[in-house]
Formats: C-alpha cells, structure tokens, sequence
C-alpha cells in the first residue's frame, strides 16, 4: 500500500501531483522536499502535508516522486539507495528518460524504479502554477525497463493513481520515448528558437509586420533555456539525429521552391498536422 | 475623387475591403468582378453593389482593387491598360510585391499603380469570411516606387480609406517587403511545413504525445499550397536566402547542443520573440 509519498522537486510537475493526488481522494500522507521558502508555499497551496530533507523523506515513502530537472534527479538517484525505505517505488517525472533509467539502474538497489514523463505543463513555472487538473487529458508516458516493472503491487497501485489524476498511460522503452520526444518536443523547440534568432540577426524589421502566423512559430522561442540545458544534454543523439533531417526537409524544399515536389510536402504536412489535431489526447 | 471602386476578385481580402469601407462611410459604388456565384454572394454580403465583368468594371472605376492570387493579379495586369478609365489608380493586395510591381510598370501605362500587402487573413477563405474589421489594427504595407506615388489626389484619398478602416500604413519598397516577408512570413510557413512533414515521415507516433508546443509549431502546416504557390514562385530568391540562413542557424544548433553557445541562441530567440508580442501593431 501506499501510504506515505514523497514528492522531490516541489515546482509546477511536483506541486500540482500533490494537490492531483489529494483531489482524486488520496487519503494518506504527502511530504515534499525542497527549499525552505518552496515548502512553506507548497504547505500553503495545499500541496504537501509538511516538509522534509531528503534522507527523512525517503526514509518513510511508500512512493517517491522525482520531479527536479533531469541533472537534480540523477543526482538524486545516487544518493537515494542509502536512505530509501527498502521496497519503495521510485518513479520520476524528467523530460528524457534514458540518462534517469540509466542512473536508476546503477545506483538504486533498495527500492524498484519506473520512469515516467507526464507530457504536462504551462507558462507559469513553479509551485505557484501547480494545478490539480494538469495532468488531466494529457499523456503520462512511463518507461519500464521490463514489463514486469508494471505489475508489482505498488506499480499497479501507482498506476491507479495516474488513471485516477486524468492522465492517459502510454507505455514505452526509454531510448523509444527519447527519440519520440527528440522529434514532437525538442525538434520544435529548437526550430522555433532558430527561426526567432534568424529573424533577430537577419530582419529585425519583423516586428512591423508580423501576423498570427509568425507568433505560433515563435511562440517556443519565449521558453528559457534553463529548462532546456539538462533536456539538450541527455538527448543528444536523437535530437542531432531529428535535426539533421529536418535540415534535410529545409534544403529540398529550398531546392524545390518552384516544382511540384513542394505540394507534396505541403500535402504530408497537412495531413500529418491535422492528425495530430485529431488525436491530441490519445 | 474616388466614386466608384472596382474589387477584382472578392475573395476574404477583397470582400473584407468593401465591407470596411461601407462601414467606414464610402458612399460611393463599390462594383466586383468575380465569378458568378462569388459576386452573388458577394451581393447577399453587401460587400458588393453591382457585379460587372472587368472591362466593365474598369471602365467605370476611380479606384482598381486587385485582391486575385499572385498570379491572377499579374494576368489581370496585362489586360487592364485597354479597359481601364484613364487616371484611376490601381492597387493590389497581393503577398508578394516584385512580380506584381514590374507587370504593372510594364504594362499599365493609362492609369496610376499602387502596390499593396494588407497583412491580414484568417483561416476561413472565400467572401463568405469576409470580415469588415480584417484590416483593423493591422499592418497595411504600400511599395510605391516613387514616394510621389503617394502625394497624387487619388492616392491620398485611397491611404485615408485604409486608415479609416483601422489598419496601420508601412511604406517600404517592393524588394525591401519581400524581403522582409520571407522572414516573417514565408520562412515561417516552410519552417512548419518541414516540421510536419518530418515528423510524419520519421515519427508519425508523436501524435500520441504532442503537446501545446507541438500545435504551435505545426499551426501553419495546416496551410493550403494553393496559396502558397505563386508566393514561392515570385520570392523564390528570398526565401532561398532566408532559408539558407534558417539552415545554417540549425547546423550551429546541431553542432553545439552542449555548450554555451546554445544558450546564447535561447537568448537572443527570447528577445526577438518578445518583441514580436511587444510591438506586433506597429
């Protein structure tokens, strides 16, 4: 049974699993670790039920939450197996997956792993943006390393727990979902951020006749890059991988500007943006 | 002064543009030369009083609105100077300015020539769209060869009509627009094109994790080509360029995924993407 959670790294992901879980009917305790002044804001949003150091933490949970940036999780992941109560679940909540298993596997020995990525988030970061339905509709990936990591009894119960927040499960391996997000996720970003670079450097004039269009596809370039640091340095390959080939698509196109080939791409790219429109959800 | 104004094509732009200017208090006759059934609806709309094929039409009219595709208006162009009534002043509203801007000096010679970009739109095409506040608070760029272009009668009584109905002139040249437009606009739209298309071809299960970034990103794939053909086809030497440097930014992006210089990127992408949303009314 899980009665205790500890949720490491209370921001937006770790806050708003807190107040999810409690909104869905969790009746037992949820104990936060973080910074002081992060804690007494969790305390009071309702988050966490009180705060502790990681070691006292971890010491008592039946379920461990690691929702710090991927660089925090690994380092967390090295100290864990000394504190950790022995046949805890420890999950996570980092945006790649194969560095956190990989730490996972190595360091963790006391207690089991699940990797997980709820596909969740806002403008607004930190505990102050937590949110009891942010998880609601959206897709929760988990990453077994083995499909018997799924049916323990505190995987299923973790589980139950995930269906019970709104999220929708999809499971893949790590290297699958770091590749996956590498082309629906980092690729995007980088090309919006590229684009607003080129048009700072190359035709700062924009800004006087910029349309709804232009906005869309810079709108990725707003986000910081202190989010994106631990992500570009775990996924290298896959994201130089999807790079290269979207640098691929750019030159035929710009090869191809007045041949029918462009409407072929146009055609693709219709259909494969309205299928992701259909099934935003699945 | 401006009595009669003929709208050829009246599609959204042109059927927007007699909507907005009876809103805006024209008194005058405003003809259109469209198709049958367009010019009917046209009629139900109110955007039209009369339909009238073009010589007609341009035999009559003080002021020639040509809001065709590209190509059309470029066609258009080449048979207006024996049917036009002799000192009215034609405009256009079509994406790119070079193509349109040479047919015009090339073969308009009986009437006076205005080029324009009203940079407005939206997602739903045809007159049944049109929309009389289109062009309110929206850039409304003119590319006079001559800045005495726009100091004759007739233009200044056309410019206190595009102010009337509420969008913002830019005057720049015709090179220095589709310049600026392959950067902010054609860039753009390829830049999403390839997006979809790649993720289609290389990871077409993103459709079971793409987040709000995603359908940012890939709003503009959405686009039809049929709008996009003629576009290509007369600004293809800037749009090479501005692909080319969009390229060439994603290569320093590929290259440099662990180092600092990417954060500098992320920097700079911010800046410009903020000022995009400061100042997108200017």
């Amino acid at each position: 049974m899980i009665d205790t959670v500890a949720i490491v790294g209370v921001g937006l992901i770790g806050g708003s699993f807190g107040l999810a879980l409690k909104a869905a009917g969790f009746r037992g305790r949820v104990v936060g670790v973080s910074s002081s002044a992060t804690m007494q804001e969790a305390l009071e949003r309702g988050a966490i039920d009180a705060g502790l150091d990681l070691a006292n933490a971890a010491g008592i949970a039946d379920l461990i939450y690691l929702s710090q940036p991927i660089g925090r999780i690994v380092d967390t992941l090295r100290h864990l197996n000394a504190v950790v109560k022995p046949g805890a679940l420890v999950t996570d909540a980092g945006s790649t997956k194969h560095a956190i298993v990989t730490a996972a596997r190595d360091h963790l020995k006391r207690a089991r792993f699940l990797g997980g990525h709820p596909m969740a988030g806002k403008e607004t970061r930190g505990v102050s943006g937590a949110d009891p339905n942010l998880f609601r509709d959206r897709p929760y990936v988990l990453t077994p390393g083995d499909p018997q990591e799924l049916e323990t009894e505190k995987a299923k119960e973790f589980l139950s727990w995930i269906e019970s927040i709104g999220a929708r499960l999809v499971t893949l391996g790590a290297e699958e979902h770091d590749r996956l997000v590498a082309y629906s996720s980092h690729m995007p970003q980088l090309a919006s951020t590229a684009l607003a670079a080129v048009i700072g450097e190359e035709s700062p004039d924009a800004v006087n006749v910029g349309g709804p269009g232009l906005m869309d596809a810079t709108r990725l370039a707003l986000s910081s890059y202190e989010l994106w640091r631990d992500i570009l340095a775990t996924n290298t390959g896959a994201i130089e991988e999807a790079l290269s080939a979207y640098i691929g698509k750019l030159e035929f196109l710009r090869e191809n500007l007045r041949t029918r080939a462009v409407q072929e791409e146009f055609v693709k790219a219709g259909e494969m943006a309205r299928r992701l429109r259909e099934l935003p959800l699945r």
